[in-house]
């Protein structure tokens, strides 16, 4: 507690844009984070004001990190389960590592999702070639071998043909699993937010647009889904949370594959494709298109504070990812210029990032009527940054 | 201009709350303010990465923080104008010194709106008590004494009855202007944003509450205003913007004083009250109430961005400042908590200052369909942080 404000310190480990953006929704509750992050030019590194340089798998630094913290959280995967359990000693951390190890390792994730009845890709844990070729002699080849563990955003993920294509991924290494390769008709995507009092507080549905593994476009509400099949989606979401006692926030990421019906009613079938417990690139869009921020309900989540509203601000929302274009061209500052000139209703988030082909350096987000229009505005603001041209 | 990110790098002096929120709105454009703050424990020293610890009227201070900085701007009045002329000459600085002598000096501002053809209320130059009865004499007892340099809040405003107080008032030392004490329907402001280039945008007209010459509520937009009513107020005000020719953002307190019709239609007739040029109290509703916060558009202006849309996101917003309570009772924290879970819509803004009576620690926001509705959430949620009642 900050003894002159009589407000929590809440200590974030990793300073990605994630932080950066729960720095700004700190401000706003009176708090200033703190972070742990692994260079001083990480985007949150580079506005707040209580940050520590150390990494995120050193016990000692994170003992030092959390002397003073309220509560401490996270904004990536890659701290060490033993780790927050021997901190967890000290220091109320959120979510806990029984939670976070269900983002850590697919394996546990997939079956423990398997033994809650929660309908996931067919899949198989892999110890030999011969598990992979005996999969895919029952669900057809292609298949997916995933790592089991540090895969994101397209990595960690292969697409193999046969059996040759298969020994020589298993030959690389990293502990497998393979998965049938559905036939989806497009992604979609839920985040609740659980306190450890057992509130609960669930966004609408979108539906996330991916390119190459990566998620370039984000759309609230996710468009023809209907009132029924957005609450049974919704209630998975929270049954999960529920479940695996998760505190924060949950993003369920899903795989609309059509045909039956989630909530019974014929329509989508729903597979659960991954958990992430924290803010989430499939929630940016709240902060200008939900009356609560993702990054806001995440600290009011941890803190056990009551959560916030979290309906849409206009009846149609569109995210887009800005990535990092080729180098040379126009200059940023005048890239941004144009998009302002060219756009007026579209909101910039960027991360303070130096600029890198292909590299996430910050979203756009547009608001409006209808999804065509927001679709088309934050697809030409995120053109602005990216190509210098609307 | 950070040449990691090719984003430019703006100063504030003054590290209060406004300084605070504009960091908010700056890391959303991909930068993070420079700040010049008195105390290592201001509002916007707490949470900034870039702070520099100063005077704001030593002119060697100034110069040093203004090293490295595209644009230099202002979270207050009380840098000196020779100051200003002495940075001007190595860096952009908005609003300029010409422009912001009509906030730091009160006769001067009524000199030119009276210059402009400009209502504002009767006044009179102070240079003896019988300055101020002769004045009474024509207008009428009690009249408003008023320092011309320094005030706010209310504080440098007193009301006198007759010629005993006055001489006690003017012998108390700072120069006066005298003032009618205008019969007052209520209180009106207008915010306009206005770049270099020239680009102005006016956000809607708004009645602010004051009690004790402090404003307490902000009610957007102003009840019972017609559209040509509001129209002619946002005219006015982008004609002081232009006229004065002020970058960044201008605030103008207006009193509704009933009667003719500042548009010619038989609405209300407006005096002008104040100036502020820099986001100010009247605006804090527009970072949850409107697309664009003030905070983002004063940084737009200042680096002459093309600015953002001004339109509201509810049909009635209010926001009621959050004044420290009497010591003792319910901490903060759980006030909060209280206010949280009675009010999941309202968005709170705490400024990290320590609770003393009477001080401004915070705001918060209610949107929704009707002023009645939006005014009882805003005020209620005021209450638990103030009071720890609802």
């Amino acid at each position: 507690m900050d003894s002159r404000t009589g407000l929590p310190v809440v200590g974030m480990v990793g300073g990605g844009q994630l932080a950066r953006m729960t720095h700004q929704a700190a401000i706003a509750l009176g708090q200033s984070l703190r972070v742990l992050a692994a260079e001083p030019d990480d985007s949150a590194a580079l506005v707040a004001a209580d940050v520590h340089i150390g990494a995120p798998d050193d016990l000692e630094t994170l003992r030092r990190f959390v002397k003073g913290c309220d509560v401490v959280t996270f904004d990536h995967e890659h701290v060490p389960g033993e780790h927050i359990r021997a901190l967890a000693a000290g220091v109320a951390v959120h979510p806990g590592a029984d939670a976070l190890r269900y983002t850590q390792d697919k394996r546990a994730m997939r079956e423990r999702l398997d033994a809650l009845d929660v309908r996931v890709p067919r899949w198989r844990p892999v110890s030999a070639v011969a598990d992979v070729t005996d999969f895919a002699a029952e669900v057809g080849w292609p298949v997916v071998l995933k790592a089991v563990r540090g895969g994101y955003d397209g990595r960690g993920v292969w697409v193999v043909s046969d059996r040759d294509e298969a020994t020589t991924r298993l030959a690389a290494g990293p502990e497998l699993i393979v998965e049938e390769r559905v036939a989806l008709r497009r992604e979609l995507a839920v985040q609740v937010a659980r306190s450890p009092f057992g509130q609960v507080a669930v966004y609408p549905v979108v539906e996330t647009v991916q390119s190459d593994g990566i998620c370039v476009e984000v759309l609230a509400p996710a468009p023809d889904l209907s009132l029924t099949e957005a609450v049974a989606i919704q209630q998975l979401a929270i049954r999960i949370a529920a479940e695996l006692n998760v505190v924060g926030l949950l993003a369920v990421e899903l795989f609309d594959v059509g045909g039956g019906g989630v909530g019974g009613g014929g329509g989508p079938v729903v597979l659960v494709n991954e958990l992430a417990m924290r803010p989430h690139n499939s929630g940016h869009w709240t902060i200008d298109g939900s009356r609560t921020s993702q990054f806001e309900q995440h600290l009011r989540a941890v803190l056990d504070y009551p959560l916030g509203r979290t309906g849409l601000t206009a009846p149609a929302v569109a995210m887009a990812n800005v990535l990092g274009g080729a180098p040379g061209g126009m200059p940023v500052d005048e890239r941004l210029h144009h998009l302002f000139a060219d756009e007026p209703g579209v909101k910039v988030h960027l991360y303070g990032k130096q600029i890198r082909p292909g590299r996430k350096i910050g979203h756009v987000t547009a608001l409006g009527d209808t999804v065509a229009q927001v679709r088309a505005s934050a697809a030409r603001a995120a053109r602005w940054l990216r190509e210098g041209t609307g």
